[in-house]
């Protein structure tokens, strides 16, 4: 689901998407940010400091992917927040709540994924989510239907599943084949069981003040629990999102406006998107451009949340790519006070807390506190 | 309902909102921008200059609300958003429009308004908004109900119009008698018929990108068509809004953005209002506090809309007060390039919008184009 924000393709006029860093191939030593294992604004306190000896073997490559990642970063001064292992800690916080649930009521939760053709990225999200699912005891439910099928057969599943009340949850991996009408698929998926939180409803809900969505998109909530989990203030905070998709940087937005941060909202029409993104003691960048936000457009002590999952060519890799975020991680990590790596940053957290939602479905469903 | 979001009592720490100017006596000359017939982006460069003679006697006093009004600016460089003009020619658009579906398809628009109770205020509003209509020639529809009555009788009469082919847009009067829950009363009114364009399915379309709105907010979208009416650019521009009310602030922001500006939203718990401010091309104030907008927040040149409509004692006026907005129209009008006045700046295009929007609602119900 990142990786589809992130390429939802923003251009932005003023950006410069070459490789931030060459040939670097230095041992290196990086603070990593230990979770507490509860959230807690003292968290940032608790730091400790653990060597890691990474021997990259990059030399002679000048390419403009040349990027290094947050495993190999040298010199980093800011702290990496660590996506994986909060994703590790709200799957093991799901389970335990699920376990509870079912010793109370008898029943687990559901969640439905609907899969339509046969591309491989889409397949191996759907393999994830069902893996993702029996670790924490969601029962999964999965119907793949051929590229060639109708509308009206994956309408008619998402009103069987609908209809079931052992699914508290609906999903359909996009993209759709193109003879489908996006729109109206995930219209038809009732509004109570909208873990993904796109329902139009959901999002009014999220914008207006005094109200609660039923749900909020996976993506964006994984960051600000990040922010939250990591101790990292918001009220009062200037924020600057870059990009402006349904289902990142917008409904990110409002949430941070929703924690009263004061929020500007950057995007491919943005004139001058370094000079703000400066301004800002908090960054979410979910736009899709490897490495475009370089160190410049850091203010000195600002988190850093990058949404980015951006696949640049190396062949060093055994699959000839390898993935980069949206910020250059080397120039950034030392002028932010905390980042998200690409991979293990944000990526993560959307399933955690696509399973996060899916309890909440269930627990709503069946009056379950 | 500009009144209503302006009292919605944002707080700024920051702002001052004691008088901005005192004493004023001057003869004064302003510049007044008059309104082609058409919209158009060259409407800047056709500006006449009127001699206004205003002879002010606000001589000793310096009470902290002796702020001078539009009408009685001295030295203002900015040119005066004159909303009634604009909003006067958009009733004259809507009758031309009425004429012409009366003769195509032998029926007119109608709007219902339901006001419950006595007050006074609710009572003036709901009377205007019968006299727009029948000036424009839309059927208007009443029910006044006693301050007593129950949620369940609202609720009958809102079925009643939802269910009538001759009602084409539905509006409760707000506010409603405390022992009333409003969401649901609100929430009552059909999608269709949501003329006020509050329900948080047409803010969520408001908010995603393609994506339409059955209806926009009256007020916010008022503030955008006189920015379009008279010519000033939004795409690629740095606008703020100041106080984030679901009726006015919000749903600004977020037309601001489907224009493509670059939007910041500025709100109670933001540390440095002014410096903010000072950076956009385009301010729209909704907040309710009169004059906290200085004009050292205005950045040269700037285009500055004002929402509120905030009473002021005034020993002088025969009711014993007077209007002013968020903005200090004395000190911001030398250095904007365009100032609504209050009054008669963003106040009448509340009006002229709702029948805009019940006009869309009678098109859309009768399929004329």
């Amino acid at each position: 689901m990142a990786a589809a924000a992130a390429s939802s393709g923003m251009m932005f006029s003023s950006a410069t998407s070459d490789g931030c860093s060459r040939g670097l191939q230095r041992v290196s030593s990086i603070t990593v940010l230990r979770l507490g294992l509860t959230r807690s604004a003292a968290v940032f306190s608790r730091t400790r400091t653990i060597n890691i000896q990474v021997r990259t073997s990059i030399s002679g490559r000048s390419s403009s992917s040349s990027v290094i990642t947050a495993a190999t970063a040298t010199e980093a001064s800011g702290k990496v927040i660590d996506g994986k292992s909060v994703a590790k800690q709200i799957r093991e916080e799901i389970a335990t709540e699920i376990s509870r649930m079912k010793a109370s009521t008898g029943v687990v939760p559901g969640l439905a994924v609907i899969l339509v053709g046969d591309r491989k990225d889409s397949a191996t999200y759907v393999r994830n989510k069902k893996k993702a699912c029996e670790s924490v005891g969601i029962e999964s439910y999965e119907v793949h239907l051929a590229e060639d099928s109708s509308e009206k057969e994956v309408l008619q599943h998402i009103k069987g599943f609908n209809d079931d009340p052992s699914v508290n949850g609906i999903l359909v991996q996009l993209p759709l084949p193109s003879h489908m009408n996006e729109q109206n698929v995930l219209n038809a998926v009732c509004i109570d069981k909208d873990v993904d939180g796109f329902n139009p409803l959901n999002i009014g809900l999220l914008a207006m003040r005094d109200r609660e969505p039923l749900f909020v998109p996976c993506t964006p909530k994984g960051c600000i629990e990040l922010l939250h989990r990591y101790g990292v203030p918001i009220k009062g905070k200037r924020a600057v999102v870059i990009g402006r998709s349904n289902i990142v940087g917008m409904p990110a937005a409002l949430l941070l406006q929703r924690e009263d941060a004061t929020v500007s909202l950057v995007h491919s029409r943005t004139k001058n998107p370094e000079e703000i993104t400066r301004q800002a003691d908090i960054v979410i960048s979910a736009v899709g451009k490897p490495n475009m936000v370089r160190g410049s457009w850091i203010k000195p002590g600002a988190v850093v949340i990058d949404v980015g999952i951006n696949p640049v060519e190396d062949a060093k890799s055994p699959r000839g790519y390898r993935l980069v975020g949206d910020v250059c991680f080397e120039e950034a990590s030392k002028i932010a006070s905390a980042i998200t790596p690409v991979p293990g940053g944000v990526g993560p957290m959307t399933i955690a807390i696509l399973l996060s939602n899916t309890l909440v479905a269930a627990k709503r469903a069946h009056n379950f506190k």
